[in-house]
């Protein structure tokens, strides 16, 4: 009856800090382990012979932190998911999720302070390495990416029907705060530049598409990442519609400049996709 | 290069207040609506011509609910998906999620006051249809359900290395804020009270298991939906451990004796499985 | 320059298990622990010789616990009050705040089962201590309460201007998160009884009103709970009108019945008040 | 009965967008409308004859704003404020919260993006304008702040006491999501550069503190606001301390360099004070 099962640790979260030079750096990470694998007799018969407990994937996190340093998100992941596999004979698939909670020095004249930092916005990195005894796979990410365009960004040409009362637009805000995941080609990628670059690609993109709706412009992110990023198999974004409709002040006798807005939660269009290259498989 | 892709909007919140009789009642619901469909077009050229838009999907919300009525989270998710299949060619898939905040009415000296309602606790009751146009599929679930065990829970037997800390332990608090989703055989159960029962088979479940793990737990309580409710195809578990150490008193010249914990949300275990009905298929 | 300090340890979860009989109870609290006194060298000169660890506050909170146990959060508040201030010469004030997480027994088949609990839904219950060596005030409370009139709701009378939209209505949803915070006349008060109690006068006073506004709704729940609990020294309310807008289905070619809503979070009303007994000193 | 009241509307999230130039700059805010005044009777009675609907607050926030323009928060908060207060004669303080929602434009090789912006972290920017018929007070001030030190943070010479286990240290993270808020000396400062510098102010002297503990740091913090920035007649710190918990990897044969750390967010420290100008008034 057990079709499908997983267990594991979740919001691991560590910091390592590099003393090395007097210019102190931050590694600030939480992390998620899940294992898949031949467990089907603690769920059916409650025998714990072969679980591995989720304590003891934490107490690893932090030792194979302290024993080699966390280096980047997608290493420290690999590093993880390779110890797993090597050690636990039922273990089949093991995800490691990691999320960067990026800290910057804080500057003083100009000059940056050794050891004091201040949180960096611009939205999160985030990590995934899953490993097979057959197979690798690493994929980065970048969450909660606010982000907002107040020209070229139209919205026409679409269905009309008896329950439509949307005005078409040519001229509207666009907000999202947007969620992208990619998978790598292979597992040597030089993973913090390409990061930074991909994220480059995508705001860039947004900046400057002619927006015809938000898939469009999803679209148009998408395509740019695997164009310019030789590196990225895949890619998957959503992006919801932070919807910021024009307050009509027609009404106090005052002029409808498109000006003013309010800003919208809920209800939100929720627009997704995932790109793969040509003749690559889908994720 | 589109390999996959979904549209639609999210958090709809809709009331509908019915004042058929002296007694009021309410059905509160947040909707979200997805479309899968060829709408390839409308990423890749920006052509909106087959694309219904999202503020459009949320006006059938209401409108739907303002001509036929609310009933119950999963008609009335079947009512909204043929609805918009019926109408949009291009949509293949249409997927409808719906959440339910439950009110019952307040009581004054053992009677229901007419007009007036607290919210309820206990879980939130969830459902989702999904429908193409060859097979309609309904689900519903039970989602933040907080229980908690004080007796008949153990962890012991299992895998120690050497990162293993933890000790055995024959008597732990076992808390959990569970969540669960089933998929319904067909589409003619009476979903209201199958619910119900459901969510209480789960609750007794957890309370009489003697638990060697949260992985036997779940298990348990999934195989007892599956073998109590014939209308349940198949049903995914998810119940993170929401740790509650014993504080070490022993220290302050006290005696332990195991009634005194910190609760924890982070770190937290996190297991999962997917139970299914013999001779079913997977989910 | 320093005009105010306070230091203390804020979330502190602690659980107590009590296995006297077979029936077993919880006590479920977040704790605050607040100081006020002759600390300024702590602040100014780096001084820390006067100063008690947070660290230390917190094990208190877990000794203090496992010696003489939880009771109810009033009581232990007042322990814990008495105990900082009796062993701190420079405190002057201590002020402990409370939240307590209900649990039931899970019932099956009517019956109580023994070990096992679910989650409390209805508002929670809050406590403060707040003590001096001259003096010591107790007060309670009860906060998102989520509660909601479906008739016997009116606004109307109101000043129009230039920017009034809003019209009259004699029939709309009332909804509100409410939470209230009062003050006890002495210390003595049977605090456990007496906070179901004020729930329950809240509750039913909300039912039961003739509500030409919040804020008169409000009041007579304040009115109502100083007149029925002669414990109760004072009481704030506030309420966050949830407003709930009438969806327009006549645009639709259906008729308008006042029955479907949308409910909204944002932007809300925010109503308060502090209602004190007559002859009473304010807050 | 009725000691205290007040009403308002909370969360007006209201966006302008300056098109005057080709590059477009956007103002976002959330803005709360708080009324204190003569309004019993509709508390007392139920009678609105005099309250301005919180419906038309928000209708005026709009409508102010397309008039006049946001301009900065703290401008467009004394204009609300005056506003109101000169059209409800009841009203004897009004108070405007603002919180702005700081965007920057995204770069492209350099150069800004015109249309594209994404939005900024670094710690939240607030005002707040409190005006009645005889004093006006605007203040101003930086929340969730998130700010680490990695070295320069001691906690040692604490009274000690049969529940402490806390070990004195030389050597801590010190980590804190500080939140300050201040009041000017008067409505006529350079609010927007005054804001950047207190802000710069407060990195600044956190960064370089040689600190003995939070209460210290924090102290410093709020001193060098005051001196160096004349307008701020007081200061207001609350600075949560975010522990970071030394991993102990002896258990594992590993040295403990003081390098790998757990990150809690509860409990945690919660110091707060405020300081004043010589001479100057207290809050």
């Amino acid at each position: 009856m057990l079709a499908e099962s997983a267990y594991g640790k979740s919001r691991i979260r560590i910091v390592q800090l590099q003393r090395r030079s007097s210019l102190h750096t931050l590694c600030d990470l939480t992390v998620a382990v899940r294992f898949e694998g031949d467990y089907d007799d603690s769920y059916a018969a409650g025998d714990n012979a072969a679980v591995l407990p989720t304590d003891t994937m934490k107490n690893t996190v932090y030792a194979l932190a302290a024993r080699d340093g966390l280096q980047g998100p997608e290493e420290f992941g690999l590093r993880l998911a390779r110890y797993f596999l090597d050690r636990n004979p039922p273990l089949r698939c093991v995800r490691i999720d990691l999320t960067e909670h990026a800290w910057r020095h804080i500057t003083i004249g100009g000059r940056e302070a050794e050891h004091a930092f201040e949180r960096q916005g611009g939205g999160t990195r985030t990590a995934t390495v899953e490993m097979t005894r057959e197979r690798t796979t690493v994929g980065a990410g970048v969450s909660d990416l606010m982000i907002l365009k107040s020209a070229h960004s139209a919205f026409a040409g679409f269905v009309r029907d008896e329950y439509t009362t949307l005005p078409e637009t040519h001229d509207r805000l666009l907000a999202t705060s947007m969620t992208a995941t990619w998978r790598y080609e292979n597992t040597e990628t030089s993973f913090g530049p390409t990061w930074y670059a991909v994220r480059r690609t995508l705001l860039e993109t947004f900046a400057e598409h002619d927006s015809r709706s938000v898939q469009h412009t999803l679209h148009a992110m998408g395509q740019a990442v695997l164009e310019r990023h030789r590196d990225v198999a895949t890619i998957h974004l959503v992006m919801p519609n932070k919807h910021h409709l024009a307050f009509d002040v027609s009404r106090f006798g005052l002029e409808n400049r498109n000006e003013i807005f309010v800003a919208t939660d809920e209800p939100h269009g929720l627009i997704e996709a995932t790109l793969v290259r040509h003749g690559g498989r889908t994720p």
